[in-house]
């Protein structure tokens, strides 16, 4: 279904152009994602050891238990900024109170851009004198495309269910473009639900489904000091999502991991610079933390990455990359298949007609199918061709 | 001085085009490397659990203590190539012996070039016909042309020390380019030496000098299946290196680390695409696993890698890259320089002229000084920017 953000009843979304950006841009860099009701918020946050301004202040505040909404922007990263950073975060939040209500500490703040440098308070400030007439329920395109930085398109889903004869909506926005790894990257991903959600169980149904999805992907194996992804339930369909109701929970985390899923593949595919998705299909290894390993060496190879940029098939790097890993695994026993095809089989080159296997390798989106050999664990990540084009883009910022 | 492998006395190189390559190339591609005497031979290879057959074969080899020297080819790693594989890198070594003298266990073996292909043996047999006549005591730099994949030069190096009145010398070539990181990559190295050597201080010396040099240089980050770094020495100076003298050993040692410090350089500097050397130096760290994690995630950096591409002095890359490198520390003590220019000061923008920051990031070598402001210990790599024409080179082989 459409709507984004504002898919769920209840919540309104809406942005402008401050002009954040150093350089001049014509595109809005400020945006708001709000509740008409107060609701319950969950956050899952870099791991990154250099947390940005915003990734503490919005920590800070998701200990409140009460939230109205989320402000963001793009052009600025707010990240080593020192104490005047955390300042300015904070002061995002109090402003977003004087405009929409409530208190500071019922919202979060997310900001992605350049690292380093002051955020231009002055302009935010002005920004936000203009926000509440942008304000709408049907912002959230306009929203989506506030928080882009390199995104050449705005990232947005939405999916529903029934319970009880009520219908509950979640939906969601992204931003993502360079820097995406596993344990995210310079992404940032609100949900909203109309659902009515515990803040302990949002928390751990939000965290589950990241794991399975914003962390399964990768573009350049780096990973950003901004990381975020939100999760705010306003109760507004009257569905009550209860941990003891397994039906309910069962159908809720579906729905929000269909939404996460759905944005996680949109950003590998709009990655820089990259033209092809690669899924990693990891099979046969003797326990999980191998599986990962191999997977992550594979989906992370810089030569693997431009092999497919190249259309080339290679599988030779795929090996090398299974060799260096760390994960234990016995190199004769490696079956590696393009989509179906059989590329190679205990090691060796297998039977797929290399004519064949290079029309896989030709395709926009094809799965890689790696089995060791050696036990059941099994791991998936999505990732994507490493171009000439990602070079350029990254020259400078 | 002159003469790479050929430096040292009583060493004699050679090599001619045996066609090993599927697609035409005027290049020479068969090498050897030989000792008029019996030699002394350490060796240090990949750490990749998939394993080239003459990686395999050669450390089989040094087992038998008494060596003759060594068979080099591009064009074909023979790696996953089976029990087929291994055959034929025994094969190679059978016949060096049957041209050169010893037998098949006095040899060892490399091959770089394309994963998983058959090595075309009937090539090679009719190479190793024209071998001998090749051989000479100037043949050097032939073997060492022979050797290069994608490297645009040959990489040789040689030095000399006096000890008890009589000259030691140490010479060697190398080829790298592509998948060279920490632990070694698609990288061959061969040294010789005219010293007298015990194997196991041999192989003492060669591991630790290889662990300064060798391993503290990334390109890509990938790790290959055939990487090695061979060391034979023939006694000819008539100066013998014992473990007990200190002077001689530590003598010896340094030079050899100096053959291995040029070659790595040059290594770096060769790599595919490259147009800068890039030299991470670490410091302040709480551990030595802390410096070499923190080291490793800034070298091997691909965001970071395309900002030196660009001349881009980029210092948000820097903090993002040791914040997820795993290394413990406190983000507001991070120092950073380019050369002796202060650009982060306590986590943040720091006092240098930014003009003058943009001009070291210019120059095609220079040094990032990171101090982490929690320790003593430090790490040391030499990196090398990402361009367009690397992912050019490596979209196939």
């Amino acid at each position: 279904m459409d709507g984004g953000v504002c898919a769920a009843a209840g919540f309104l979304a809406g942005s402008l152009k401050a002009g954040i950006k150093r350089v001049f841009s014509e595109k809005d860099d400020l945006a708001v994602v709000l509740s008409e009701s107060p609701c319950v918020a969950a956050g899952v946050f870099t791991q990154n050891r250099v947390q940005a301004a915003p990734v503490l202040i919005s920590k800070k505040n998701l200990g409140s238990g009460c939230h109205r909404g989320v402000v963001l922007n793009s052009g600025n990263a707010n990240a080593c900024t020192g104490e005047q950073g955390l300042a300015d975060a904070e002061e995002m939040c109090r402003l977003a109170a004087e405009k929409f209500g409530g208190s500071q500490e019922n919202y979060l703040v997310c900001s992605t851009g350049r690292i380093g440098v002051p955020m231009p308070m002055e302009k935010v400030r002005d920004g936000f004198d203009g926000l509440p007439e942008r304000l709408s329920c049907e912002g959230n395109r306009e929203a989506a495309v506030a928080i882009m930085t390199s995104d050449t398109h705005p990232k947005e889903a939405a999916f529903s269910f029934s319970l009880g004869g009520k219908q509950v909506k979640v939906g969601g926005m992204a931003k993502g473009a360079g820097m995406i790894n596993p344990n995210m990257a310079t992404m940032l991903c609100v949900i909203t639900t109309d659902a009515e959600l515990d803040g302990k169980l949002a928390q751990q149904i939000l965290a589950d489904v990241v794991e399975r999805t914003f962390n399964r992907i990768t573009i350049d194996g780096d990973m950003s000091t901004n990381d975020t992804v939100l999760l705010l339930g306003n109760g507004k369909s009257g569905v009550k999502i209860m941990e003891d109701d397994a039906e309910a929970t069962g159908a809720f985390t579906e729905v929000v991991e269909r939404v996460c899923a759905d944005l996680a593949r949109m950003i590998v595919g709009d990655g820089e610079g990259t033209t092809k998705i690669v899924e990693i299909d990891l099979r046969g290894a003797s326990s999980l933390a191998d599986a990962k390993k191999a997977a992550e060496a594979v989906a992370n190879s810089v030569l693997l990455k431009c092999a497919w940029a190249g259309q080339d098939p290679n599988w030779g790097r795929i090996v090398d990359a299974l060799g260096y890993s760390g994960a234990d695994f016995d190199p004769s026993a490696i079956d590696i298949f393009y989509d179906e095809l059989h590329l190679v089989k205990g090691g060796q080159l297998g039977p797929a007609d290399p004519k064949k296997v290079k029309q896989v390798a030709e395709k926009q989106e094809f799965t890689i199918t790696i089995d060791l050999g050696g036990g059941d664990a099994t791991y998936r990540v999505l990732s994507s061709d490493l171009t000439e084009e990602y070079v350029r883009l990254n020259l400078s910022e």
